[in-house]
């Protein structure tokens, strides 16, 4: 399998280009969306995502992964095996946390050229094709490299912003909750938010935190838009405060 | 195949995830989305639409249908067999008209519980898996029963409000055009609309209503935006109005 | 493979419909989304986009095609074969600019009809099965016609306006790099705007134009957006002014 998470949209004329090239280069393989809507030019944000949602598709599926504002410039391209899945994207931290978070990670600098490579769609022209070579079960296209400082160790455990708005108007964070106690508060948007488990186990429109679907602490209304009622949007900054247990 | 009906959009990761489980639980099963952005917490609406869009679908189509705002509290999932089509969903009445106007129907209940089942993303962990099973041929996992209480007597026939606005800005109506007449008013956004075949019958900017390609009876304007014309959205009141013949 | 070119959305009822009767009528054949959200009502901007975009396609993709706002009216449909290539659609200048272009063409007027036409979804009843037809391999359902008219002489070979805007902001015009030189300057809201090879040649912020990976002329901004940063949508002219050297 074959799941994209980029920052290109559906409708427009990139995934479906990345699609067609995977549908030629590795026919047969499902492909499927995991984020095709993340926020532009913000790498860091989305290595968050990626590491707390790539767990849950099987092993070897192959992430293509492009959230690429440096694309024609001089950075390079990455392929990641990490933990039986692999990841292809540009080398700008958007792979370094599900790295980071593997007990196994092996990483290879792309070699390979395209014939023809655009200066501005790198994902149609070099990491769809590596991606459908890695779905086919070749090795990567380049030199296994030791590469440690992709890790980017200046980046934290945990991310404490807003990654992602969803379309429900819900707050992804870059916080595992499993990091944060039961009694954390977070605060955002100038608000003080208690943990609940899930929406309806709040009043409708109170505003509550708590463990999505993926691991992460997501801020939400009950029957609202978290976004509109704090004024919350991606970028923003989330405080950790203590609380009372 | 596999047709969803969700509220959850298609660029975030919410049908991505859910793809991947049924591409992994039902292989080589085509998927496709029918309605991906039915609006938030209202699954009486959505039902409307529903019962009119399913009959386009072959027989055995498996409709995935998450319109659910009481996800993670005591709702039951339901598994309905209506007139040759399977759906599944959460049991708010979201399934309610497709049975009611089905000449045959039978209802189970889903006991079966995954390993993990998250308290808010049931669309992945609980309906895709059991709408994998019935695409591949397997009985509900879970009891047959009786449950006429799950048809919604206290819903109407027909829903006279607005259930849905398209990207051009159409809205569709839970009303059925064959059961109105060819003479009759529809009163919208304090405009009086007169039904039309489609819309080049009428003149550039003009408002009408017509039977649409499902079914329903929907408002528009010629090469022009209904929603922005008449100002109306989703859950407006709609009144249908005696007119001359 | 089935390349839908289109504006109807994917999220809403028009594109699952479609793919439906796609993977109904020709099983197993990929279906990608080229474009879903062209701007509604403007074939002639879209026949810009579809001549520069379809050579990307392997040689025998079917491109279905539909910006219809004639709808249910007068108008026919076409098949055009061009260097390879199908494409199916109303014949109202969509498929023009692919046909003139082309060094080999041939025209079918599509005389079939299918049991049940709506007045409203020609690309459901119509355009998809005759779509998959063409992709199991058959010939187009109709007679071959000379129909030169349909190349529409009256639209100029290259267009100087916006005719999409994607999620970026980026303004794509329907004018080939190509034909214009190095040194041109390019006037859009009020602004001079200079060539640079891709975004990050320039400072951020810094808006230009450049040579889009399908060869069109793109208006952009350095990790900004142009529409706002220029206040440009699609329809708005383009200028094309000498620049020295």
């Amino acid at each position: 399998m074959i799941a994209l998470f980029t920052d290109f949209g559906l409708e427009g004329p990139y995934t479906g280009q990345m699609q067609a090239v995977l549908h030629r280069e590795a026919p047969g393989v499902p492909v499927v969306g995991l984020f095709s809507d993340l926020p532009p030019f913000d790498p860091q944000g989305a290595a968050y995502l990626l590491a707390a949602y790539a767990g849950e598709f099987p092993l070897d599926t192959v992430f293509l992964c492009v959230v690429d504002p440096g694309v024609g410039g001089p950075r390079a391209a990455s392929v990641l095996r990490a933990d039986g899945r692999w990841y292809v994207g540009p080398d700008n931290g958007l792979l370094a946390i599900a790295a980071r978070r593997a007990g196994h990670r092996r990483w290879w600098d792309v070699s390979w050229r395209p014939a023809r490579l655009s200066a501005s769609f790198h994902g149609r022209d070099l990491f769809a094709p590596v991606a459908a070579r890695l779905a086919r079960g070749e090795p990567p296209p380049g030199d296994c490299v030791a590469a440690e400082e992709r890790l980017r160790a200046d980046w934290p455990n945990d991310l404490s912003r807003i990654v992602y708005v969803d379309r429900f108007g819900n707050a992804v964070t870059g916080l595992r909750a499993a990091v944060l106690g039961p009694g954390v508060i977070l605060e955002a948007g100038g608000r003080r938010l208690g943990r609940a488990r899930t929406f309806s186990d709040v009043a409708p429109g109170e505003a509550f935190w708590y463990e999505n679907a993926n691991g992460l602490a997501e801020i939400a209304v009950n029957t609202g838009r978290a976004d509109h009622t704090l004024g919350i949007a991606p970028g923003d900054s989330i405080h950790v405060a203590a609380g009372g247990r």
